[in-house]
């Protein structure tokens, strides 16, 4: 198979053997595959593969047909439109996945859309439900809102009935992402300084980390929860723990690649039940800023390090 | 009545007229109440009492007999021994109390006993269970061990099944400790620095604040939470948000004294259903470091300021 594979810092597509399916797993010939965050860390080599992951071919998110099946594999049939998180791996014609990890393709995704929809969607679901537990109601703030997981976030806690705010640094992208979320619910665009002045929160989805984290403590709701999912912007957070006690507030952080197969299945599980009926049923969309083709994965990656765009990058297969 | 007042950041006892009881309280001639650290912060004029508590008299928990119940207030009749935490008021000879934060006290605990316990086993319950849900198996690390919430901890975590490792700054304190966790399970008893190399923990009770957050970061278990519920040591914390991430931990801020009445009602209920059946059956101790009689309330506070006791102060009304 052709794979964009990880060689000296750079990108460069290569033949690699077929992988074949194990114990429960299914063989998936790739058809679009988003890039995220960490595929950049990896390429830089500051963020390896977990084990049991292809060391060396990035891409933790993929859309494409079941074609083969390992033993006692029986959710799919082979055919099946299928999507999944994966530990590494995903940018490449073939891929293998966990039937366990697998969702379904809604009918009304492309396989583009599809490609890009796991890995953000996932994220964004994880930290603001099963970790920070949004309800309806409640005042979400979504930071890095233009990104593939911000806007992810800005739609699922529209969707969920939560009132959101949302902070995009490139002003060019302030419209469309309120639009994305009003179309759902009530949703406020704020530039990246002086959104500290639109809480209290309820809940906070910080994708940019330390610069944002006084603001977030000081806008912050009684009993209000903060989920730390990317630190772009600055890992070393100067915190007012005396600030965080009279909110009674929480920090939760995390990262979805290197969870184990059973919670990474639990988390499927939970996009599949809460979130494919929205997609399905047209409430939510994948906004995608470009798509390239395998052979031109090199400069999906520059494209992806320039920033600046509204959704998610996506190399088809 | 007799009242320990707060007079120009000093302890004066003095005469207050009697308080009434309201709607579903009922009226405690107090036995005994618990010296705090918010009892300090609050004569220093940092820590104004909440709306609704006396705003002049100190004292977070007491224990007593019930004198009077006001209309509606059917769960204790005269006579009963109570003990409760209030938001203010508890160092004088007569307080009013919810009758829903209201608990019984357990017939082997002594008045002196009693009035040290409710503060200090219900912020270490709230923390340890209700916020971080420790679990059986779970290996708990309790800072300041030797004060009043590090004793219920120690204790409580050691109870619930979980391993516990106890920071003391004070070396005199070590051994006493000890002993009181592994009357009840495995415990191991650290000095203040040098404990970061017996993690990983589950679960971390922070009272000391900011010095410590860098060695709890480090180490912390996959899962861990963190408990910030004193920042004697410093509130401003330098936080590693990766470390964070990468461990998929949280941390938790929070106060007891702020919080509404149903919230404290549930706290109360909390620790009457899950600790008090282990104090009545002898398993769990109040330690008691010194008492006072309401005429030296001022004597008290300086005791409690000079720190290096184990256990609780407690007032005598």
């Amino acid at each position: 198979m052709r794979a964009a594979t990880i060689s000296d810092g750079q990108i460069v597509v290569a033949d690699r053997p077929d992988p074949e399916p194990g114990q429960g797993e299914i063989l998936v010939r790739v058809r679009a595959a988003g890039l995220n965050a960490a595929d950049l860390l990896q390429r830089q080599g500051f963020y390896p593969a977990p084990p049991g992951s292809p060391p060396d071919i990035p891409g933790m998110e993929l859309a494409g047909e079941v074609v083969a099946r390992g033993p006692n594999a029986t959710r799919f049939a082979d055919g099946d439109r299928v999507m999944a998180i994966v530990g590494g791996g995903a940018q490449a014609e073939l891929a293998v996945v966990h039937e366990r990890v697998a969702m379904p393709v809604p009918g009304n995704l492309s396989w583009d859309e599809a490609g890009g929809f796991p890995e953000a969607f996932t994220t964004a679901h994880d930290a603001l439900f099963t970790q920070c537990g949004l309800k309806m109601g409640e005042r979400a703030l979504i930071h890095g809102a233009a990104g593939g997981v911000g806007v992810a976030g800005v739609q699922l806690a529209a969707a969920a009935g939560a009132s959101v705010t949302a902070t995009v640094r490139n002003p060019d992208l302030r419209a469309a992402v309120e639009a994305l979320g009003s179309a759902i619910g009530p949703c406020q665009v704020a530039a990246s300084d002086g959104w500290e002045t639109l809480g209290p929160f309820d809940v906070v989805l910080e994708l940019i980390g330390a610069p944002n984290m006084a603001g977030n403590l000081a806008s912050l709701a009684l009993g209000g929860r903060i989920a730390v999912i990317g630190v772009g912007g600055g890992g070393q957070a100067d915190i007012n723990l005396l600030a965080l006690m009279q909110a009674r507030g929480r920090i939760h952080g995390s990262t979805l690649r290197a969870r184990p197969l059973e919670d990474k299945a639990a988390a499927a599980r939970a996009v599949e039940r809460h979130v494919l009926p929205r997609v399905e049923a047209g409430a939510i969309k994948v906004p995608l800023a470009a798509t390239f083709a395998l052979a031109d994965a090199a400069q999906a990656y520059e494209r992806f390090a320039r920033g600046g765009k509204l959704g998610k990058i996506v190399i088809t297969c």
